[in-house]
Formats: structure tokens, sequence, C-alpha cells
């Protein structure tokens, strides 16, 4: 099952058999106090250098997000999309708990953006749906219920299954709805990774939509981060996710090496490319830092 | 299915219910010109080194493999093993193709050891199963027939049901054949990792045997053999090996990160306990190079 998603320009085909897609997470001012502080002052300079690295290291699609105690989401949102579109043209993935938000993203994204996210909630698919079908977006469902999370996977299959039906009968395609698991961290509860795992399976099964995850909450509260994270997409990747909202920076090289170790980049083609490109970048970076 | 090995003092369990087992690799002269100058020199105290240091590291098991050309490696074999024992207590990997220096090696090491390794072939079979059968070892059986490694994984599970049913005759038990299936490059080939990963499946389904790699020769010829090393250790420890020579060193961090997310280390204790004592020795061999 493809989704795919566009740009003014460029197309992106998220898919099993497709080299795996990173969706950029740093345009996102949770727990980043400069691009918080920047869009208060609405500085979008900030804005545009994330969006152009992220998408150098390997991004192919960019995760929007203005959630931040100062600021008026709804007349921001706009602004920090026409930002991002200045600096890049590749799709956007407009996230928001707030329907407003979500709207006033939506507007100003271009081709076919996709929308992070809805949950199982009813308020949720009363109020984000609607908005998904009207601009043809595509969408990320969250397993959560009316109870919150659930804890067995066989209870996120059943999230997943209200959102996809509920979709279903309002007339969005199912290749325009991407599961997303969730991941709770192994710091808390050692089963946490395999719930989410064994949930991928499920869901992968039952409706072969494509599956996302937010991947580094995994590891959160942990001690050397990176090689959860980084385990944690190798185990994920395997067992079915085909694209993920993380940090290009931080985990593009083991992406790649996932796709070539998983037989999708013919001749180590892609890998190469990327470390190439990023060996340059990493070189520019430094100089800059000197 | 519970692999057994033991040095004078100290049992190890190698099983799927069990932490991953790492078999320290460093003891080994190929591609290491310090330690090949060392056994030329019958200067042991940087074997000694290279004992302590793994395991300070987490390997459990090392692999003690003395292949120089200017050598005579049947009278050094015992030398090294000695000096092995005199820095650490632990379990043996007794590494070479010739059955004259297995069989040097074997006789000092203590408790039960491993035998690294046996083949398909007519000729290691008759020479090295004996060696085994006579120490009371285990053996690492690579999936290598008599028209050298098999292009399929079908034709990896059959090598490895010849060596499974010959020792089985011979009287070995099952649980001490531990089987390698074996990775070449994807620089090579891009199948050759997915070819290992099946492998591990049909063996595992087969036999239920332990299974172990040799993992880092997946990266051969590419660069940054770190990503792709340590994403290929997370796939083929999903799939189910249990066990691998490698770098504790290096893949340490990574190997403990997968038994976490795998459900296998209740409250990240050993993940945590690893984190900090390896934050030690980072710092105190940083002091020491300083």
């Amino acid at each position: 099952m493809h989704t795919i998603l566009k740009s003014n320009t460029k197309e992106v085909v998220i898919g099993a058999d497709k080299p795996f897609v990173i969706i950029g997470e740093k345009v996102n001012p949770t727990g980043m106090k400069k691009l918080g502080q920047a869009l208060v002052e609405q500085n979008f300079d900030y804005v545009k250098h994330l969006a152009q690295r992220q998408v150098a290291w390997g991004a192919e699609v960019l995760d929007v997000n203005v959630g931040h105690p100062q600021i008026d989401e709804v007349a921001i949102m706009p602004k920090v999309v026409e930002a991002v579109l200045a600096a890049v043209d590749v799709p956007l993935c407009i996230d928001s708990n707030e329907p407003k938000i979500l709207e006033a993203g939506l507007k100003l994204a271009p081709g076919k953006p996709l929308v992070n996210s809805v949950n199982g909630e009813e308020k949720q698919l009363a109020t984000v749906l609607p908005l998904v079908k009207d601009r043809g977006a595509a969408v990320i469902g969250l397993t959560i219920g009316e109870e919150g999370i659930p804890a067995t996977p066989e209870g996120r299959l059943a999230a997943a299954g209200t959102i996809i039906e509920r979709a279903a009968k309002m007339g969005i395609p199912i290749e325009d709805i991407i599961i997303d698991p969730l991941v709770m961290t192994v710091g808390h509860n050692s089963n946490a990774a395999l719930v989410t795992l064994k949930t991928i399976e499920l869901v992968k099964k039952e409706y072969g939509v494509n599956i996302s995850l937010g991947a580094s909450n995994v590891s959160f509260g942990l001690p050397d981060r990176h090689s959860v994270n980084s385990a944690f997409l190798a185990l994920a990747i395997q067992t079915g996710i085909t694209t993920a909202i993380t940090d290009p920076i931080k985990l593009g090289s083991c992406i790649k090496a996932i796709d070539l170790l998983l037989g999708r980049d013919a001749n180590s083609m892609r890998y190469l490319k990327y470390f190439r490109a990023t060996e340059k970048l990493r070189a520019q970076e430094a100089a800059v830092r000197v």
C-alpha cells in the first residue's frame, strides 16, 4: 500500500517496497528553547535553517508543530509553514492536537500534506477527520481509544481499527491512513517496546496500511539514548514501520544502513550517496562552528 | 535450548531466554598488526591486556585465534590460552581451521570450551567433531557444504543439518552445536543480509539450536561500518541469534540496548549497570591516552 504525499513539485511515496521515509521532527518547540524563543519573537530565520538542515540530512517530509505556551498557535502556524516553504520544497506534516491549528496549517500547506494526528477518541475523530477529508490530506492515526493508550497490542489494534473504519465511512481512502502504534519508554516498562512491535505486526497483518512511529520516546529517561533509539528503529523497521518522525541528523545513517540490510538499496547506491553527502555536511558544519 | 560453556569457575549459558552473549573477537592477529607482532615476539602482555579489556567491556567468552604466517600456531596456541587465563576467568572459544591447532588449544582450555569451528565438508566433520566429542566441548558449525557457502537460505539450512546430524551420530548433544549462518558483505550483494536473516529463521524453526554470527563481515568494504554493524546486530538478534563473535567495545552498548528492547532486561538493570561501568572505563581509558 502506498501513501503519497506531495509538495508543490515533489512527491514522496511511503510503502513497504520503498526506501524508508524520514519525517523531520525538529520544527517543534517542545523541549527546544531556541526555536520557542524564535517563534515568540516571530523570527523565522531559525525555522528556515532547521528546515534546510533536516532536508540536507535526508528528511523527505517535515513535521511542523508550533505548540508553545506563549504563542498564538493559530496565528503563527501559517507563518511557520510559509517560512519552511521559503526554505525547502518538501511535503509537510502539520502537527497539532487542535483542529483549528491543523486547519490553519493545512490552508497554506501545498500539494498533499500529512495531518499529525487523529486518534480513536470520538471527539478527535469527529473534528479532525473532516479536515483531512476536505483537504484531501493523509493522516496519522494514533492508537489511542476513549480510555487512553491501550496496554496491549490487541487494544491498540482495536483503536487503529476504529480510526480506519471511521475514515472509510467518510470516504478517506485507507492508503491515506498511517497508523502510529505508539511507544512508551522501556525505562519504565521493560515490555514497552515489545508491545509496540507486536502492535506493528498486528496492524500490518490486519490492515496492510503504512505504519509510523515517533521513535525516540522509547529511550526517555535512559542514558545513551542513541543506542536505544537506533536499535529500536532497526527492530521496528524489520517488523514493518515504513516511516518515522525522527531526527535525520542523528538517525539518518542508521536508517540508510537498515534499508541496505533489508535489500532495499541495490548496489548500496543510496547508502553510499548519503554517506558522501553527510560527510561533506559534517565538515561544513564543523567549519561553521570553529 | 541452552548451550553451557564453562571456565574454571564461571558458567555462561547461551539461549533465547537469556541475555545475549558476546564472544570477544579481539585475540586474533588477522588484520591486527600489533597483536601479530606481539605473538611473533612471544610477548604476551598485549594478549592479557586484550583479554582483560574485552571482559571489562562485557565479553562473557573470549575467542582465541593465533593465525599468522610467521607463527608456529600449534606451539603458540597453548601459550596464548595460558596468557588469557592468567588475565581473566571466562570460557574460551578456540578458533582455527586446523584440527591440530584446535587440539593444542583445547588441551589447556579449562571447563567446557567452545570450538570455532567445523563446517559441513566431510574432511572437517571427520577431523574436528572427534576433538569436540573427546573434549566434551561445544562447537560452532558454519553453514558451508562441499561446494562452499550456499547462496540460498535453504542451502545453508541443509549444511547446518549435515553438521547437526553427524554430531548426533557421534553422540554430541544438539545443545552443544551453535550454528553460524554466515553473512557476506552487503557492499557486494544487496541480498546478503536477507539471506542470512532467512537462514537464521529456518535454522531456528527446524532445529531450535543456538545461532551465532561473526557479524562485522556484513559491512566489509563500506564506509561508516558501525551503522551497518549495529543495525545488522539488531535485525539478527530479533530474528534469532543468541550470541555473536564481535567487538564488545564497539557493540556492547548496542547489544545491551537490544536486550532491553526485547524485554530481556527487567527494570533496565543490566542496561544501566553496563552504562555506568563503561562510562567509568571510557574515562579511565581516555586518562591513560592523555
